[in-house]
């Protein structure tokens, strides 16, 4: 009973059936965004949304009860529980910012189609070799925060007067937005030698983030490179050296059968 | 007559010809956009472009006469006949928009110089490598946009009122053009956690970009390395193989000689 | 004596014990930016600085005293030394300004753990190899600085007054902020022809800020590439050599002993 | 005579004095730029600018003298001819912008330092082999002027009002500067179909530009693999095929001699 189910929830049919729900689903999410739709067909909207809801809901119970324990040892499935769970907060109904959370909903079409999870994962992989650099940067913007706060927090009260406005602000000066002319121009203005701080912190912050990019094009390259040429070339050394032992050996063979 | 027109269309001084017309063209229509120019030689500048328009469309129809079928199996054919054809659309002259695509044109230099067609099928190539990561980003827009939407569509109506303007306004914080300044700061006014929203918003949509270009960069690199030098190595390989196999052979001839 | 006090200053538990001192401290002096908490906890706050600051100050002296004049010899003892000293600059209590410096001792995490200290060596060793595109930048920036400060100068004292502010702006320019409708836009309704110097000034930094980043691309591939794999392939080749000599030899001697 | 004079310039003390003199003369240029300066030692520093030109033009001349037709052979001979020539431009001393242009004589610094030679010279060469992206953006420029003078020139001619106008705006759009909230924004509010326009010229122009990247990186990293490696591993591959043959030959005397 279980094996049948388990079977069937993954037949192609079922889950292009999932596929179409999704879509389905994100487009009446869309449309619930349009007020004049809403008007007019708004039960039909929530209607559809609470069909599809349903069948998602249905979909993870057939899951963990094929599954049984193994269920939760799939990230995916964790996953597509977590985001399903979203909308059955209490209360995520009626305010605004938790219905919206509804629409992460459509995240689930990464993990029914393999090459959008495989994309995922590797992005996923990719963050560990980075964690290094992460944390010199959130070293560099703690230190910078503290910094900005203390110097700047009394004259900039909305920009650096507590330690998350000026992690905020920071941020902001790390992608360069209005960095100069919206940010460090003005606070010069009160304090001259602002520059000597906000400076060195782009050109520091933006290093960092070169070499975020430098180390994800060398991983990448490596992953490319190794695995079918690497074995190749082993296969082709260990066939040579094994075919020269074969030489080697008849040789002396041939020496030994001489007298 | 068919095979000597083709021909005749393939021969240098022809195509060269071609492209003369296309730069006179685009000198032309450069030129049709200062008012004083046109208010002393319009009548000659409207002249010119139709003249450049008819060798066009006469070397358009030969093309096809010479070829018949097989004109519409070849793309860049088709890509021609589309841009020729935009300026036969009917008010073609009197909208400025309209008359604006004539300028388009201007691409068949592309079609003309092999070497520009090989850059542009190069670029052209390498987009259904990068598919999912466009369709994650689609993804991250289309929810992106919905919740924007919901939650900030009343009280900031110009930036994300509608769907529509949800993905543009998102679309101009992905390139980080006054994102902070002219966009998060006064949405944080009203809803003060907005951050929670537009930070990762950035960060996840920077991360795929920089993946669309460490794919591009590998690529490259495997296109550039996988053509002269592998089948240098592999044909290296095949033949240290065989003179290890000839020496074998020789070695079990002589040994089966001896007795 | 000396070697006791360096082995157990090496220990796993010591180095575990600075390092939570270290959070402690950058713990604290998160917790001094805010007034509410220095209102009410300010002297337990400066207490536990304190206690920080001499914790360090003992630790460094008793490396000082188990390594003697070698303690010099390592770059990190200097770096630790420098950033604990700058707490103890007479009035670094008082001036906002120099207090903030406190923070930098965050910094000491990266000497405590070996990978972050490996990621800062890769960058600092990364740098010589950009020296010249450094000089060349330099040489670009102090050019362009005399260049605005003469010609635009008079009319723009706030941009480009003088050869410090000149290159300040030019620094904003070369990050692409604001630099069209904040500087050049301005410039060009006095000079309309300054774009002959921003744009070509933007295109050169732009291409030479391109070229460190390809440099340094190249340059970590190689070090992945070069230290495993060219060991692999030279012993190899090595070896195979060395066979087809031992087989040679043997060939050799059989065709002396054959008469 | 000629010889001797040719061999004295290459001295490394007559080298590292011109050096000197482009140092000082750059600082001289640099002092220049402050009023305070000028209006104290005014005299001092234009006789030291004109000392330091009158160097230059006469190590010019020897090296003139001194090579004779040679002299125009070598593309840095000119570069130094030229910068040093902009500064005898007659009114060179009046107009500012003609004044400034004596600055690039620091630009000398290049053609001194060989390393930093080999740099520009790199640069240089790298840019035909970009030939044909660099054509692409210019047609894409062309193209995109055309139909913005026309769309929007009349609403909008301080952005888009002619050609040139177009022009720079365009530029200033692909650098991402402002370019929604700056121009397209407002253009949107008469035009609200411009982004139709704008959005897929900053991905074209965007895509572009990466191209231009990726080649230059797939480049420098096949300059940097193919001198040494590539050798080494053409020697290994004739060495072995050399041997093997020699192994070879033994083999069929052996077996000739045997009867």
């Amino acid at each position: 009973m279980k094996d049948t189910l388990a079977v069937w929830l993954q037949r192609p049919s079922v889950r292009n059936g999932i596929v179409v729900v999704i879509l389905v689903n994100a487009l009446v999410l869309g449309l619930e965004t349009s007020e004049t739709v809403m008007s007019h067909f708004g039960w039909l909207i929530r209607l559809i949304d609470g069909v599809c809801l349903s069948i998602f809901i249905i979909e993870l119970l057939a899951k963990l009860y094929a599954h049984g324990g193994r269920f939760f040892r799939n990230g995916w499935n964790i996953f597509d529980a977590v985001i399903v769970g979203c909308a059955m907060v209490p209360g995520g109904h009626s305010v605004s910012a938790l219905r919206a959370l509804r629409i992460l909903r459509v995240l689930r079409v990464i993990s029914v189609f393999p090459r959008l999870r495989r994309v995922v994962e590797g992005l996923v992989r990719a963050l560990p070799g980075m964690g290094s650099v992460f944390f010199l940067m959130a070293i560099l913007f703690y230190i910078g925060s503290v910094i900005a706060t203390t110097v700047f927090g009394e004259s900039f009260p909305q920009w650096f007067g507590t330690m998350g406005r000026s992690a905020y602000s920071l941020f902001q000066i790390m992608t360069l937005e209005s960095w100069s002319m919206g940010i460090v121009r003005p606070v010069m203005e009160v304090y001259p030698y602002a520059w000597v701080f906000f400076v060195p912190f782009i050109l520091l912050t933006t290093f960092a983030v070169v070499n975020l990019l430098v180390g994800l094009i060398v991983n990448s390259m490596q992953d490319a490179h190794s695995e079918d040429k690497v074995r190749a070339t082993d296969d082709h050394r260990e066939e040579v050296l094994a075919r020269l032992d074969a030489i080697d050996r008849k040789l002396d063979e041939m020496r030994s059968q001489k007298p």
